[in-house]
């Protein structure tokens, strides 16, 4: 392949088909996250509509939902608990605190809608445990929007680590930082707030990307964590990690080290070193990624279009619910990932090295 | 300062004063290392001249000394610990297998000589505190050969560290890895038998360099280490470290991770995250060094001509020699990382969080 069909080819779809079709969206949660982020992205996507709009206020859902054209419905989460326009929306967006993923993602089930829900999936792993079993049970899809995974970026970087580009995998640094208190001043937010955020703060919220973007380039999950967790600052007081370092072993014999706090320097990488090279990813995980590629003693850096990476994901996700194709990043593999948490937390608190599949 | 004339001081020796003399030294050991890097760094040195050369072939030592203006003395290693020609030194290179440090170092010490030994000091904690109680004795310097010390580069990264212009520092990751069986195909080389290496293989020859380049660039010790070491390959079998993983503790609170590996792609690279910024070296500890600076969205790249960092680690050495200056990389700083890697051990072996002050 030469350089400039690679670099043509770089952003195709490869997971999408020629099927075609609408998924109806509602959204949950109307954060800046859900207006600034989500809706522009499903305005741009080629599979989804925003219809249905949800928050703790009417008059918060009525002032977003007027500015769409394809809006059906504003709704209080009472209403939609209560099933109000459920034949406006085929699908869920959950974009709310983590401790209340659970409850929409029951709802929208048992009302036989597909649910596409933010990571981290839900404050503990047994809650994230019964998001799994509600919707398998209704038989509906479960995705988790981990959006690193339908970047191009992400995926030709995936492509060469499957192809032996960089020989066999065998450590993996990484580091997600921002500066949480700079982005919301208040420090009574749900993100500090262990009822809301559940096990943490900086591992739930930034960490676990780069767990989860490591498992998607190695194919391989996590055996066992070690880690080391602080807080300092005040309005940290709550959660043992405004800031932690792990050391998490992968399935294949691979370590990896991520490093991630609220109170740092605002920046995110990976960098994954083989037997015959190594790859890095920067920015990794902000919505604007490039990477540089060493092989032996020759380097190519990679810098291509940013890609939104909200519509990649609501269109990825769309598509499967359209085309009822399992997804790799359902309820199933998003689990793992709150175990995976859940062991850094025990692993930080303990001083030793604890199993992800410790009971 | 001016950007320009930060540059042209780039490579100024802070730690030199007035001083003058001359240091001669005798060079224990007459491997590859000490032919190919150390002789020519002394031919090019300011304050040293090597007169006496030591092996344990006598022939090997002839040769070697046939080639050099100042040699006055060609030993065995019998011939040494004997005394011979002790008249023709003033101070002892030990760059021989980690488990004969200590000898070697005994002998120089009885005889009156300060020490530059290589690095790691010696196979085990114990045997480095050892040599630090010999040296004490016998009222002579001994400095280990830690030449990312007196690297520029280094010393260039820990002013802007000290200065505070990252921040406070909060995370570090670094690597140092290379392909052994290709420098040394011999599977009984020394480096991989526990007799003559001590703890292990990569920790002991290139984790001890950001072990030590992050104590140097923080002014901080390890307090803590959790870690995970695998051996794969036949010729790793009697050393639990073909690679390692480490998660370390620095006072201060800083949390590092250094992954190491003998049989992975060559390359090396410190990265430090403060709360303002981060700074990447890279290549970091191979004879060549540069390094990125990233405060806030501004980022600086410094390249700067390949300083002989043998030269410089013997000038610094011979100067503290003649000036009778505390030197910082000496025998108790040496200690630490030795202790800081029989943690690392302890650590991989029981799966939990060793404090290097361990007894």
């Amino acid at each position: 392949m030469s350089l400039s069909s690679y670099l043509s080819a770089f952003d195709d779809r490869d997971w999408e088909t020629d099927a075609s079709g609408t998924v109806r969206f509602a959204l949950v949660g109307l954060g800046w996250w859900t207006v600034d982020e989500a809706l522009p992205a499903v305005a741009d996507s080629d599979f989804c509509e925003a219809t249905v709009f949800v928050s703790s206020s009417r008059e918060k859902a009525r002032d977003v939902a007027a500015d769409v054209d394809t809006a059906a419905a504003a709704l209080t989460y009472e209403a939609f608990h209560d099933g109000a326009a459920s034949g406006e929306y085929d699908a869920v967006y959950v974009c709310t605190p983590n401790a209340t993923h659970l409850e929409f993602t029951r709802t929208a089930a048992e009302l036989g809608k597909d649910v596409l829900t933010e990571k981290p999936m839900e404050a503990t792993a047994p809650r994230a445990a019964e998001m799994v079993r509600v919707c398998e049970a209704e038989d509906v899809a479960l995705a988790v929007g981990y959006r690193m995974q339908t970047e191009p970026v992400i995926r030709r970087v995936r492509d060469l680590v499957r192809d032996g580009v960089i020989g066999d995998p065998r450590f993996v640094h990484s580091e997600n930082t921002q500066r949480l208190l700079d982005i919301f001043a208040d420090p009574d937010q749900w993100r500090l707030d262990p009822e809301l955020t559940g096990y943490g703060s900086s591992v739930m919220d930034l960490g676990i990307y780069s767990i989860n973007t490591t498992r998607f380039l190695l194919d391989a999950d996590p055996v066992a964590v070690q880690a080391t967790m602080r807080s300092e600052h005040d309005a940290f007081d709550d959660v043992p990690d405004e800031r932690a370092a792990l050391l998490v072993e992968y399935e294949g014999g691979v370590d990896a080290t991520f490093t991630t706090s609220q109170r740092a320097h605002d920046g995110s990488y990976l960098e994954l070193t083989g037997t015959d090279g190594r790859v890095r990813i920067e920015p990794a995980f902000h919505m604007e990624t490039d990477f540089r590629l060493t092989v032996d003693d020759r380097t190519v850096d990679v810098d291509t279009p940013t890609t939104n990476q909200m519509t990649e994901i609501f269109d990825y996700a769309a598509h499967g619910f359209l085309t009822d194709t399992p997804l790799e990043l359902d309820g199933a593999h998003g689990l793992v990932d709150m175990q995976t948490v859940a062991a850094a937390h025990a692993a930080a608190g303990r001083g030793e090295r604890v199993r992800v599949d410790e009971k």
